[in-house]
């Protein structure tokens, strides 16, 4: 399938769309001709960097605004043909700690972008973050669409209550909507202040500084990790395919990766750095879900994407992008 | 299994507690010689009535407070042996309505609810009111508690949220929680000043007041009605099995009845009124599940339940109740 046209002229907003995903993603809106809008709160310690679209900045509109402000998220939606709705708390182990940021954000939050679709803009079409941690521990590998959410951390029930809203909206009040459950994901343009989400783009990070990463236990657990333009191109797909509107679909790399043998990759990749196996502490171990691989399939039928970029060649150009751009990072 | 002895002298709270299901509960628990403690916000036109627990007031301590009242949820979790906790929002056309009500409620008020005890009382056992509405349209009857969940309302959505905050925290703060997802459930002391929640009452006031039901379509959906006595008792045993926490369970009947079957049947126990069959009218169209019959089979394994009380005999005993205490819920 081919989306190249689709966004041409086409006015598109992106929630969280000064960080690592929407601002990805913008460049390639950007390039692909359409009218680019960002909504981005700027949230301390979140993903946003207005770095992240320096370059691209006279070709997208940036609102600084929160997806709580109910006033301003009325306004951004009107008029757009597309929303990639990114915007979320994503932190796993925050969202046990603060949970009331989460509930805030994650379920009144997108109810407070989904009225305002409702009320502004009934025609436009959402494309939904969703995530991996909707499934919590899996009853079987690769996980598929039907697998059972059972998620282990408040962020993932509240993603996975927020897709539900969704979809809601999408049968009742006609609003399209499709949600891409996203696999781990890793590239330029990621916050690297800390670890919380993300955690490869943190030992990247690590790595470049000649630190030590920690391995928890033995580091055997499989995880399928996506470059993130292979998950910006998925998300084009996405929107452009009206055959997806009304359904959820999972993303993975088709080739899961050991924990272990990825540090080792990230230490090659930076060419420093060192790592060390720990305990595992218990915030992490208690939200831990094991062997993660996901099964593309459904979305690859019906869009035919796959991903592209292998994690030596992702892992390469993201380090390249950190050793240029360090100080916007560090 | 007889729990007749486990709540002898001990701290009982139940939220929602003047409610329907609540105050019910409350009059068992008090036979059962238990401390029993009642919130609840008496929100308008909610379930609350203070009619519901008049011949017991000597023997329980009221306290009219609201789930999103945090320093009044932390002071009375405090102490506690048994938390039954039944509080929320609970129509399903209201959640599409005014979404935001039913998140500050069924989420953030259970998060409010949680986290008192996970910093006032982690020893406490909770008893979740969780709901049929959670499982939305059903692929297969009847169903188990395997079933996939896919809410048609915003209610169903944050319900099974907040059931699954309610396992996070048992797995994770080892606070103690099990979930009863009710059925229908119809009897005395539920609130019959509208039809949103328990539509079978609202049908014995049309029909004790001589009106006109009104069945959507042919009425030939199945449904599956528990009277009251045997879902307090359930909650009852739920909380005396130590077996039960971290699990979720279904009730049921055994012995689904087409709604317009239960319709004639309403009608002949009050003695007046009758019905008419209209067409559906577009908001209950959307979340109508079509035919529910519960599987039961897991909580009766458990616990050894069964719904004692017949359809003929909950209705007699029902329409007695509300001739004789009309003026107290008309």
């Amino acid at each position: 399938m081919i989306h190249s046209e689709k966004y041409k002229n086409k006015n598109v907003l992106i929630t969280g769309g000064l960080g690592f995903l929407g601002s990805n993603l913008a460049h390639r809106l950007v390039e692909l001709d359409a009218n680019v809008a960002i909504m981005d709160a700027l949230l301390p310690l979140y993903g946003g960097n207005l770095f992240n679209v320096e370059d691209i900045k006279e070709k997208t509109a940036v609102n600084i605004s929160d997806l709580r402000d109910e006033a301003s998220v009325n306004h951004l939606v009107e008029g757009k043909d597309y929303i990639f709705h990114i915007a979320a708390q994503t932190s796993h182990v925050d969202s046990m700690i603060e949970p009331f940021t989460d509930i805030d954000i994650n379920c009144r939050g997108n109810m407070i972008f989904l009225e305002a679709c409702r009320k502004y803009n009934q025609k436009v079409k959402i494309i939904y973050a969703g995530t991996r941690g909707q499934y919590g521990r899996l009853e079987y590998t690769p996980v598929d669409e039907k697998h059972k959410m059972e998620p282990v951390d408040i962020y993932g029930v509240n993603k996975m209550a927020a897709e539900h809203y969704h979809f809601l909206y999408h049968r009742i009040h006609g609003i399209k909507a499709t949600s891409l459950r996203i696999n781990n994901t890793y590239g330029p343009r990621h916050q690297m202040k800390h670890g919380k989400y993300g955690i490869l783009n943190w030992f990247i990070r690590l790595a470049l500084d000649g630190g030590t990463i920690k391995v928890y236990g033995e580091g055997n657990q499989l995880r399928d990790y996506n470059y993130v333009d292979d998950v910006a191109e998925a998300f084009l797909l996405a929107g452009a395919s009206d055959g997806a509107y009304g359904q959820a679909f999972n993303l993975g790399s088709g080739t899961p990766v050991k924990f272990i043998d990825l540090v080792k990759k990230v230490l090659m990749a930076a060419g420093s750095g060192k790592y060390e196996k720990v305990p595992w502490p218990k915030e992490r171990a208690d939200i831990e879900v094991g062997d993660y691989i996901a099964d593309y399939g459904k979305f690859q039928e019906l869009t035919g994407w796959t991903p592209k970029v292998s994690l030596d060649s992702g892992l390469a150009s993201t380090v390249e992008y950190y050793k240029k751009y360090k100080e916007k990072y560090w």
